[in-house]
């Protein structure tokens, strides 16, 4: 009765990595989107979207059964209710791959973002994918150390985000008002793509540990 | 046995509602602030979101150990994981009000918002708070229909928002870059306060019906 309570706990964290994995790919896809204008890969994010609240949904399901009918206590309860949150928090960094998207989309056949700013969104766009990435093996290893390290790296994104309002608030700023709310939204969503990552990383930790360490920093 | 867990569950969703009332005020106090330009009201509103911080760690520690020593099943099960869900959409909009907060303080002793689009700004801070506040009365009466009129007047902030960006595309625009990132920034604040609501109304749904109206939608 443990053991396959076990194996279906470890069946919602592989789950679990694998729409980690779809995130990845949306944020990717996103960001190509944005640096080329190509109208299909901004729809392959937006269609594909409808995938990730699916995966969503049978993680959930698959949650709530396990609590229902086997009445975890202690370590497999907290283990559990973090799955369901992780879920939430993996479905919202898709739903910002799709506003990033989005922009892209209705810039077309325009590029968004100007040539001066594209170094900056690509890094953001490269910094987004790889956190992700890093929060799927961080799942699959339940790697508090990797967890730990990733919160770290936040601030990667936070430099980035600055030094993107630099660039469009100074003087030499000759692309209006349109593409600096663009980037000013866009940066948004890589940041919040980026606290989520950590977000869901914290969790493994809680997971493991007991501890969660968002909890000792606010 | 029973009829004390349904006094502890009945006191977490008056905790919940607690919290929901601490929001509100911050939501109406950030839209001060942003009219106003009064620094000490923006700080009321960044300092005073440790509060909503802490009541919100309390409610996760009463449901997790609901959770852990009752062994809910079926609606009261349902009923604990929702209370966590919504404890943790209640305090994301108390860091959104924190948000618009900055914002504020960012441009004092300046007004950040340009006086044509005050009225714009100021309507989007009136729905936000009035949207949270029917939120408390939905959580404390579990008032089903009140929740399902909540998403149908989501409809309003989407429209602020347009017009919002209206006003700062046109032609006659002559505040800058700085005050129309700022706008935008603050039209998604508002924005999220807003599908939060609706959020935490749609769970509050789910607890009464075991229908989550949010799932039939995406």
């Amino acid at each position: 009765m443990r053991e396959a309570f076990h194996e279906q706990l470890d069946s919602v964290f592989h789950d679990l990595a694998g729409i980690c994995e779809k995130v990845e790919r949306a944020v990717a896809l996103a960001t190509e989107a944005l640096m080329t204008g190509d109208p299909d890969t901004a729809e392959r994010v937006i269609s594909g979207d409808a995938e990730i609240d699916r995966a969503r949904e049978q993680v959930e399901d698959k949650a709530f059964s396990l609590l229902s009918l086997q009445q975890p206590v202690a370590g497999d309860l907290r283990t559990i209710v973090s799955a369901l949150r992780m879920v939430s928090e993996l479905e919202r960094m898709g739903d910002l791959s799709v506003h990033v998207a989005k922009i892209a989309r209705l810039r077309v056949p325009n590029v968004a973002v100007p040539t001066e700013v594209q170094p900056t969104m690509a890094r953001m766009g490269e910094v987004a994918e790889d956190m992700v990435c890093r929060v799927s093996s961080i799942i699959t290893r339940r790697d508090v150390e990797a967890a730990i390290a990733l919160g770290r790296d936040d601030e990667v994104m936070d430099q980035l985000r600055r030094t993107s309002f630099t660039e469009l608030l100074s003087d030499g700023w000759e692309h209006g008002v349109e593409a600096a709310v663009d980037i000013a939204l866009l940066g948004r969503y890589y940041e919040r793509i980026a606290d989520h990552a950590v977000s869901v990383a914290n969790r493994v930790v809680f997971v493991v540990t007991g501890h969660n360490p968002a909890r000792a920093d606010n």
